[in-house]
């Protein structure tokens, strides 16, 4: 696929107003909660208080006599789970029998928030009380909410068969662990070995929710045959029709899944968390239900980022050559396994060159929610571990902790932590742009406890399978449809795609979102992949919708197709300008009176990876009575390939650093015996516009090798480097090295005042 | 394109059960009226009470002033008028400028209940209230209500430029005359001059309503930049987006029409009547607006079936030879142009053969709603007085009715009214078949005042544009999209083909009526076109997705494509019977891991016309107390080609039927001075199933020259003899001829007692 193109391009690149800006903000467009059908009940779900307990019984029948409530359901409600095979899931992958059994408890209530029950009635009141009158007995278990405490011979065990259905013969006794994963190329020993200097680090995070504005909604019209219309604020809607076939034992073609607006997802609406039991209250209502999770339900029980305990251990030169990488990183999964090993792996020393590494992971379950990807799953807390030790060790060498990062700067051909080469990719481009910025050339911050900080991220994107349809209609205006959900305004770059591959002017084009029974397939919304993949499918389906519209102008030169030249919306025959037909005849014939009308289909999968790159530099401000962090300067580099918007680029850079920085500092779920202490925005602390001061957002530009225009995703990169940076930014102003997220202001104090 | 195939099939053919019956029958479809959308408003229409009348003003201020109004509209908010342009409508085309000022009545109210001012209020109490707080003033004008008497040069005048605009320099003087079409071939005065017996006669029938149980009714959600969503219950989304553009001003990619449910159309839900003063309301209040007709504005303001006089001429030779025909037909259009002038023309001689043919078309306007088409336009009228004149000739001459018929029928080779040869068609195996059946062999019924009636119906069938897509889903199901509004089931048929077309179990496939925004093009399901046209839409597309299944089967086997052969849900490679792969494997493999998903697409247009030919013969018994006629048996033969699904075929034949018996017997928009008297379901008399004993329904199959299975479009045929076969039939039970629909007791009575 061409990569670039000559001719000069009118749209792409250029910063084009968000086109669903005025939908949004005057709250017309319509989000899962504003779903209405006639004759809707609501749902509520009763949640286990427990994180970890036996479910002995659970007595439904006073709440089924309740007047007013249409339906009750618990897991038996399920058909047999015999049939449901397969997994699901972007970056963060679970077995669909895990899945349903996360969607409501079997025999066991796996953490605070677990879903034992539901009921669908005519009102909220009278769900609540139903809930109340569910009589569920519970044998409490003792729960365990550290991964590396879950790991011990002595912890209770969440699943009794776990270990030895994920790891077989080499597990040899029941364990929390699901998986264990090791990478490696080169000799690390022999790298270890030749070195000047090792050193080893470790480094612990705590679990964070994406904070997403939307909570989780579903709207699901059953009918008694089993056809199914759901309303979904999912990233992937096919994944949620795939998942409801199985868990509910109906063909995929008798569900129809349509996407709602979505308030936001960053990973954590990618399963289908609300829609099965939704269904489920549907199908047995025999009516429409609506379902909506309260704030503290949306902590509780969706799908966090997973918590990490690495260790960091490398190998260099005095001349500061690495010679050997290890990692051994412990992700916390919650209650069932999938927890992003391969993310923050693929993550770890990605921005560094080596010819000897080796990476142990290990997927482990504990009483807490099972976690979702959260922007490149795995990437903040691994880049916080490797840049805070990347420092330490440019540190010891006395070497610049940049010009330690050019040094060991990975280029196309260097392999990456996949152990597979890198095709072009932009890391040194970054390193150098940054190398001659004022955020870096310009004196640190003057003053006692402030200090600079810097970090690079690394996140490799996904591509998977994208489809669309261009359709150009009789007025010659041009429709684009697809199943890609719209996260972050790849409405607007889809269509400055498609008016610059029509040649025609932007407000001439309209993108919809469309259903599954309309759309073809397309994978979710995640990994980066949106526009990257989505943008090769647009692209090939307006080739396909402009070879049409050429058959049709043949026919109106009586000429062969081959000799039709196109160029802004109009037809002629090569070598003859005297002749000319324009877009909006040929489309408008091309209904009644033509060979048809024109519709374009394009579809794009396995494309090659397009690697992300960053770097960020923060200066901070320590108060040293309270711990408190400030940031004074906050820049984020990164290579976007091509930003076909820079606006909503800076917007992702921005976004994606902000929800880092409230990682590294405030953010954390607070776990007391298994229970949440502060599920609610109140208490759980993330950082608002005035927390932060303008992050100031510089693009670079190397091209992708595959896709069109060159353009790499650019949604995940921002939120890895971070922690990272504000660690060391820290340890320039006080002297002191957190090993822990978050940053807090206790924390920090207890650093400071630490002997 | 193949009509007929060696393969058997397993269900075209077969009686299979509606797929959506249950979705109607418990409530659960969403017709119009069932949509509610968050802070939604209630639009309500004032309606002239003048059937002819100038506005001279229109004061609402104080319907503006009203708390709960967000809008009141009148013909000034529209956008002007210069941009409009072309026509619309499937059988009865109608300008957009006539359409525009049917919509909202612009400097003269031209029928009782045109438009003349709406209101969008917070409830339908408020918008009554507002609707008596707008002041109109009127300048009451004589109206016409005959499209004879407004022929007359005294008569008062609709629109003072019709005639010129219409037929310029023929047109000496302004008249209400919109069109006068003249088709003939041969020569009928040498016809005439050669005939034995020249005889002639004239008959009136009155206006109807098609009598659709679900009331008109739009839904628009408009935004302030002019985007458009539309629910509509139209027979065509794609006429009511292009007339929203035209008449609104804004591009067809901004507005979307989904249709909804649809109550039965018949041809009377074609044009957007509704939907532009819904859009207006809707954008003026920048609220959704939902518009409900009550029944008393659906008849008065719709589009009602043509009013017709007509002049029947034959001549004829002793032996029953059909020397020259000839008709002048005067057709009522309403208030503006279009009456069905070629419909009723097509239809007239179109089951005898002749070689001299002239038909004189009048289309007039008068002070009455603009008509619409229902069920085969014009058909029901002049077969009423070509079945009577036919009836009367064949007694002249003493032949049998059924025998006059079988020596005049077309075969394929004789022009039809058009003057272009009948390609294959089945008049003569129809007539063949009914000369065998009981209900012609048996005794006529005996006893006074009952007699037999025999009457031919012809319809040549609409072809246009339909198009299809066919998706193979992961777990192999099949689902099918269109635009094509289902009006008679056609969900079902559609499965059936693509059932047998990918060779999968029924329950395997899904159909879905999609938007326009994700729809490729489709004209309107009207003119017995759907079955036909989307047929072959549906076939092709099944042929895309079989070889884009077969390629990746190809990619599987890695063999040549060529090579691939599938039967029954399995491929395998030619003279290779040891590898095989299953549908569901191929399908599954076709998303991430393959060469992208299964998305097959078909669209055909300009289909060769299929003729469709019916024979009704009715058993009647007449009250000669009170000329009340009942009918004792009915029983329809109709040319079908191939019954796709027999029941349903059955249906149309029984429904259709069932419509002409209203028209014949009780149906009539009862005027007084321009105004309905009863505008009711009470005092407008249709018949129902106590009305009428079982119509049975003869199914004769003779393959259509185009199209897959040889099937013909069936909708509309059925309701085209039955006023001539009551009319026949009445005469023999009564030995009088009624030239003038309907055949009420008063008139029966009438002509019984008369000299």
């Amino acid at each position: 696929m061409a990569t670039t193109k000559e001719r000069a391009y009118k749209y792409v690149g250029a910063r084009v107003r968000k086109m669903d800006a005025l939908e949004r903000v005057t709250g017309r467009a319509a989000y899962g909660a504003d779903i209405t059908l006639p004759g809707m009940l609501v749902g509520k779900v009763l949640r286990s208080p427990h994180p970890h307990a036996r479910i002995l019984s659970i007595d439904t029948t006073k709440a089924e006599a309740l007047p007013g409530i249409y339906a009750v359901v618990t897991a038996k409600d399920l058909p047999p789970m015999e049939k449901v095979a397969g997994s699901i899931g972007g970056e963060l992958t679970i077995t669909l029998i895990d899945l349903r059994k996360m969607t409501i408890a079997h025999d066991k209530a796996l953490f605070d928030g677990h879903a034992v029950a539901a009921v669908a009635a005519v009102s909220p009141e009278v769900a609540e009380r139903a809930l109340e009158l569910i009589d569920v007995k519970y044998e409490v278990l003792p729960p365990v909410e550290d991964a590396v405490e879950a790991m011990k011979p002595d912890a209770p065990l969440l699943h009794e068969d776990l270990s030895t259905r994920s790891l077989g013969e080499r597990a040899k006794r029941p364990s929390n662990v699901a998986a264990y994963v090791e990478n490696s190329f080169g000799d690390v020993d022999k790298g270890f070995a030749e070195a000047d200097l090792v050193h080893e680090t470790t480094y612990d995070t705590k679990m964070v929710h994406q904070g997403y504005l939307e909570p989780t909604t579903a709207v699901v019209s059953a009918q008694s045959d089993g056809k199914l219309t759901v309303w979904s604020s999912t990233q992937g809607t096919f994944g949620v029709r795939r998942t409801l076939s199985q868990l509910l034992d109906l063909p995929q073609h008798r569900i129809n899944v349509i996407p709602t607006e979505i308030g936001g997802g960053f990973g954590g609406k990618v399963y289908a968390i609300l829609e099965p039991i939704t269904a489920m209250l549907s199908l047995k209502a025999n009516r429409p239900v609506k379902l909506v999770m309260s704030r503290s339900e949306v902590f509780r029980a969706t799908g966090p980022g997973s918590p990490m305990h690495a260790v960091i251990r490398t190998g260099v030169k005095r001349n500061g050559r690495l010679t050997a990488c290890y990692a051994k990183i412990i992700l916390d999964a919650g209650a069932f396994p999938g927890a992003p090993v391969w993310g923050a792996g693929a993550v770890s020393f990605g921005p560094y060159k080596t010819d000897n590494l080796k990476i142990e992971g290990y997927d482990v379950v504990t009483n807490k929610p099972r976690v979702q990807a959260y922007r490149a799953p795995g990437g903040t807390p691994i880049a916080f571990a490797i840049e805070s030790h990347m420092d330490e060790v440019a540190e010891k060498l006395g070497i610049d902790p940049l010009q330690f990062r050019i040094l060991n700067a990975p280029g196309e051909g260097d392999k990456g932590t996949s152990g597979q080469p890198y095709n072009r990719i932009g890391m040194k481009e970054v390193l150098r742009r940054l190398s001659q910025h004022p955020c870096w050339t310009s004196p640190a911050p003057k003053g006692p406890h402030r200090g600079r900080g810097l970090a690079l991220g690394y996140w490799p994107g996904a591509t998977l399978t994208s489809s669309a349809v261009v359709q150009v209609l009789p007025d010659g205006g041009i429709s684009l449809f697809s199943g890609q959900v719209d996260l972050t305004g790849t409405r607007t770059t889809m269509a400055q795609m498609v008016a610059d591959e029509m040649q025609v002017p932007i407000e001439n084009v309209s993108v919809r979102v469309a259903d599954t029974e309309t759309a073809p397939y397309t994978d979710l919304s995640a990994g980066s992949r949106t526009t990257y993949s989505m943008g090769a499918a647009v692209h090939e389906a307006c080739k396909d919708a402009l070879a049409q519209l050429k058959t049709h102008a043949a026919q109106h030169f009586k000429s062969p197709k081959e000799d039709v030249e196109y160029a802004n919306g109009v037809f002629w025959v090569r070598e003859n300008t005297e002749q000319r037909v324009d877009l909006q005849t040929v489309a408008g014939n091309s209904t009644r009176l033509a060979s048809g009308p024109i519709c374009g289909y394009g579809t794009v999968t396995r494309l090659q990876p397009a690697h992300q790159f960053a770097a960020h530099v923060a200066d901070v401000e320590v108060d040293p009575e309270t711990g408190k962090v400030t940031i004074l300067r906050y820049t984020t580099f990164q290579d976007v390939g091509k930003a076909i918007n820079p606006t909503m680029v800076e917007g992702q850079m921005q976004g994606g650093a902000l929800q880092g920085i409230g990682w590294a500092l405030t953010e954390y779920y607070d776990y007391s015996k298994g229970m949440m202490r502060n599920p609610t925005l109140l208490d759980y602390r993330m950082p608002t516009a005035l927390d932060i001061p303008m992050i100031e957002a510089v693009i670079v530009e190397v091209p992708a090798s595959d896709g069109p225009y060159g353009a790499r995703g650019i949604g995940e990169v921002p939120i890895v480097p971070p922690a990272g940076a504000l660690a060391n930014a820290i340890y320039r102003a006080t002297g002191r090295r957190l090993h822990t997220l978050p940053m807090t202001p206790q924390e920090v104090w207890g650093a400071i005042h630490s002997k």
